[in-house]
């Protein structure tokens, strides 16, 4: 068998997440069904990790195993593409791997992005691809918060109860914030994330940012350790999974 | 009576363009229409100028008269943002003006943003926000293609059919070409503009930026002012009409 990595793009909007589900449309499956039709045997696609209905990607990764050497890249990704057009997914790139390669269990990083839209008119080319925030956010103090956040801990106030994950210890390596006009972009950057974890911790991020919480209080609230004290997780439509590294 | 500007952002995608027309349904109109509403009489809305089908604004400027003063801003825009919020437009801004504003006539500059996406893979999340070029382009002969668009000539290569200008002359004040990965965005800097004339042009750079045209060849198609020598216009759905100065 020979190991194939692609790098995916969608737009999440109409899909019911990455992870094949009963009933549902899921990227993941979207793909398979191509997958198998044009190499005309049964292909099973292995993701990175799963996103969330709603949420896009710039660069998932995932893998299969074929017996057929795939030749042709450029044949190959023009045809798949092409069956998937109608669909909001794009394969960007195919590659030979080792077979010892993982999508999800070889990855050393993960890189999410998070987009705000800070002012009181509603999103109009922006709807669906960012997260619309009238209240006037407090960058300083979300930079702040964001440090808080930082480093190997305990991330059980960040996780969705139907997160299976073996622990709520993480390393969040990198939270980067950047603005530009009323447009904010929260960068996040960890080996691995909890169920939720980014779009809880955005959550978080806004309600200091609405200076409803204090930094005294986020910090607390961090080694609660309690998903009740959480705020309400940002909606999926702001989020991006970027690049998976390895 | 009373003179207003707004600042108009759309997702031109599914209108007609800006300009009222017969049995399509155009921006203008779509505002219009809920302006009447909301202030009880008839409104005639005033564009900066036209945008052609398909094409987005993040800046467009209009302006109307009424008898009634419009005391609470926030409240005007919040309700006229309520009824638009299935249509794709935006309202960002509410502005009162002197008797002698006139949202075409007095605007001394008008912005617009091209958006290419230059990769073999066809778009998703930027389907209908960019146009998708497969041809690998050079950033370099299109930055010096640019250049010799700018300045004071006549633009009638650039000149769709149906265009009412007076004079083809136009001063092109800026043309500014960036490049962020497989994205390249030019910017476009004017008094006004020709119909159809950022569209020629970029229709005319991507022939530059394949190597279809020589340096040479782009200077003497400029210069014939034979419309029949234009590259076929850029497609509307990469276009933005960023900001009108005045």
């Amino acid at each position: 068998m020979h190991i194939y990595q692609i790098i995916i793009e969608y737009d999440g909007t109409n899909f019911s997440g990455w992870q094949i589900q009963k009933k549902e449309n899921s990227v993941q499956e979207t793909i398979e069904k191509i997958l198998t039709k044009i190499l005309k045997v049964k292909i099973k696609l292995y993701g990175s990790g799963r996103t969330d209905s709603g949420v896009h990607a710039v660069g998932q990764s995932a893998h299969f195993a074929s017996k057929l050497i795939i030749n042709n890249t450029f044949v190959f990704l023009n045809s798949i593409n092409f069956f998937l057009k109608k669909e909001s997914i794009a394969i960007l790139s195919l590659r030979k791997k080792k077979k010892n390669f993982h999508s999800r269990y070889s990855a050393t990083k993960r890189k999410y992005k998070y987009i705000i839209i800070n002012r009181i008119a509603p999103l109009s080319l922006d709807s669906n691809r960012a997260w619309h925030i009238k209240n006037k956010l407090n960058i300083d103090l979300m930079k702040r918060g964001a440090k808080l956040l930082l480093g190997t801990k305990d991330f059980s106030t960040f996780r969705s109860s139907s997160c299976n994950a073996k622990t709520p210890i993480k390393t969040l390596q990198e939270v980067d914030i950047k603005k530009k006009n009323n447009s904010i972009e929260i960068v996040f950057t960890s080996k691995s994330f909890l169920q939720q974890q980014v779009r809880s911790m955005v959550g978080c991020l806004k309600f200091v940012g609405e200076e409803k919480w204090s930094l005294k209080q986020f910090k607390d609230i961090i080694n609660s350790k309690k998903r009740i004290k959480c705020a309400p997780p940002a909606p999926p439509c702001g989020l991006y999974l970027m690049k998976v590294l390895y």
